[in-house]
């Protein structure tokens, strides 16, 4: 079970909700996938704008946590000022701490999300913050106290994978807390790889709102997520690098 | 549905038989993994040699297609004499030749393994034909009749993983019979990784035998190669430089 | 031309002091490498200490510029005081914050990086900023003023190589100062790769110090350093996934 | 110095003479290059066409051994003949079997590959024979004889560099005579990374010709063949996964 601050999940996959082609894709999608955690921009919402689509209409939301995140701020103060909407409006189960700090690559501002999670943590959210792949600055973040840390695969939507598998597996090294994989996952085998480096669970959106089939991706990402898990937990072979027989056969009876 | 020659199997999975620590954990991992072929090394076997332990005597082999191999033959001659063996003893639904070309790395003969299998199809074998992943040889044995290519991912017992899954791709998109990925795989994310190229199967045995807890890596590989199947089913997104948000809040009311 | 704050360099390559086996192979290393910078840890020179060894003892300096790091820092106000040591000592031409936060990777602590050259700049220093090869983070750096960022390729000493050449590519490109690749690299292709992707120059140690024949690698580097940089000006052919015969050879006469 | 057959070359670095803008772009990045083997496709030289354009018209072939290929041949009767046409035009130092078997990939054809060495080898030539990357299949056109093999780093003309380092490293490993990567090389840290495997030459055209500045990349690619060729004799260090201080500054007297 994965345990962030006061939840806990059977599911390790927290699916995104952007970007499906309609309601009812979105909605087999997340049934397919397994997650019990939905994650959504709050700007994207239509808590104070109306004209902007609920992505939830068609959906029932019980049984499901609400992770909202603060996409589309760029300093600690917007971030913050997000999710206190998300609170206000009740759809802030726990809060991602999102402050990008680059238009090209979306990849995050260490130093405001630092600042973003500390005001949040101060107030008593259920923090996860989404970092780059950079290992002290994911330790400073749980240093601070946020429940989970999300460092990113690949920059957001690009489909690139696990581009750094070392970082990801010191983060995972010297984490007290779940390390969730955010953004960057392009396929199950990217899903499969993060679970088998240690880490706790994966958040995407893209790869499976994108796909040509999305409730099918959702359903090989939900089996991905288990196969990661289990070989994680089995314990792979090392690689070598001369061959090894299967079936030695050195010593054999000529045939 | 994976169709091999006259058989048909709901398992893309083959799993080898060699290595375990006891029967019980070789029995035990072959369920949690789903196959429904088992393969062998003929000249394991204690067909000739009662000296040598009977890999199957805890098994219930009903129910299994067995796929004995040549392995341990350094010549077309010497493969065909195997197969030959495991034909006389009745272990032989179909057969995989190997004949090696190199000690360090096991990688197959080219050469061999096309007389090889040229001669077996003339006796009416069902041949699955362990190769490189060199495109061309793929082809050329597919041309001879061959009823699946099964390219290398990695040297056998390696761990390395696909190594070139552009080769692997074009085998792919030229193969008229299934494409079977033999040797090398890792860890469930090398298998997800395979069936998203498009591979019609996934033959392991180190992998799992030699895994820290074998059964469950059997698991794990049942799932992974489900997820791959899935994801390579339902179309993955592109590749992007990049970064694309998830929810765009361009446009949005400032908050 | 390389220029870096007040400073004009022809040689790209900045090579470290440490670890070479004797003076002689160091100071050989060194003119077989063409830099005309010298870098070095101020904890391990004996400005404080005379019981440690001068690595400078047999070198003439004249001709280079220096280049001191604030190795064994794990706070600014450490670094920061190092920086002054290396400056009352006269051995600071230009200084290279190095702020630790993490003992097994060495990977620099982002906050404290950011401080430390904060206060080095205002105190006048020439500032050369050791970061992590977080995006913003280097971006954050150039803000601040620093005359450089050094992007590690992968953690030093590994010779890992650039594991994330993706971000390295972005640093390049949103950079308006030098980008000096330090730490992580291993072999020529490494240092040859780093100026294809647009880096201005490299900082290396171990990889020439730790080589069987450091000066024989010294001389390796500059070359590499040299074919990257001509590569990068002569701009590279873009990667194809089709083949692309070099002599087309369609509607020639029939042989 | 390399040798082959009965040849010496200072330089390692064969040059294709493709798909050049101009003559004098051509004859410029030849002098560049610093090669002394100049590499074409009979089939594409006026010969016997006189329609073609003469790719060495204002080039002074003193000092230059030439190369011929079979490009264009699928069979090993056709490449054959193909020798003939440039032994009797007096082109032919050597031949460089290249007998295609893939239209999409232009991988080499094993078989004929095979066959055509054999032949020419037994005339009395001068045979290099143009091979995948398949271990065994290098070494068993060693055996026959050839005077060098030339493995693909990748298909012909797409400049995705060494795609399986672990092949070439094996064939370089069990070669009794030189190993000339060809094919696939796109910038100078690929001709840098091959020759640090141990490969003993580099055959390359379209990574020169195809650049935004050819002459400028012949130049590179010269200085990488040197990078590498020290590199490799030099002796990189082994790659870590924990880093490793350049100047170990433990046990120093606190600052």
């Amino acid at each position: 079970m994965l345990k962030i601050g006061g939840y806990t999940f059977a599911s390790r996959l927290f699916l995104g909700t952007g970007k499906y082609a309609d309601a009812r894709t979105q909605k087999e999608a997340v049934q397919a996938s397994g997650t019990e955690v939905l994650t959504f921009a709050v700007r994207r919402m239509n808590l104070f704008d109306e004209s902007q689509p609920d992505p939830f209409e068609s959906m029932d939301l019980s049984g499901f946590r609400l992770l909202p995140n603060t996409a589309g701020a760029k300093t600690a103060e917007e971030a913050v000022r997000i999710a206190h909407i998300a609170a206000a409006a009740d759809m802030c189960d726990m809060i991602k701490v999102e402050v990008i700090g680059c238009d090209k690559t979306l990849l995050p501002d260490p130093v405001e999300t630092i600042k973003a999670s500390e005001t949040l943590l101060g107030e008593g959210y259920t923090v996860l913050a989404y970092t780059s792949d950079d290992v002290v600055l994911a330790r400073r973040l749980q240093d601070l106290g946020v429940h989970a840390v999300m460092p990113g695969a690949a920059p957001i939507g690009t489909g690139l994978g696990i581009i750094n598998p070392y970082n990801l597996s010191h983060i995972v090294e010297q984490a007290d807390v779940p390390v969730i994989v955010d953004a960057g996952i392009g396929s199950p085998k990217d899903a499969a790889q993060a679970m088998e480096l240690g880490a706790d669970g994966i958040l995407l959106n893209t790869a499976v709102s994108g796909a040509g089939n999305p409730v099918k991706m959702a359903e090989a990402m939900n089996y991905a997520l288990e196969a990661g898990k289990l070989g994680y937990e089995a314990g792979r072979i090392e690689k070598k690098y001369y061959a090894q027989a299967s079936s030695p056969t050195e010593g054999l009876s000529r045939l």
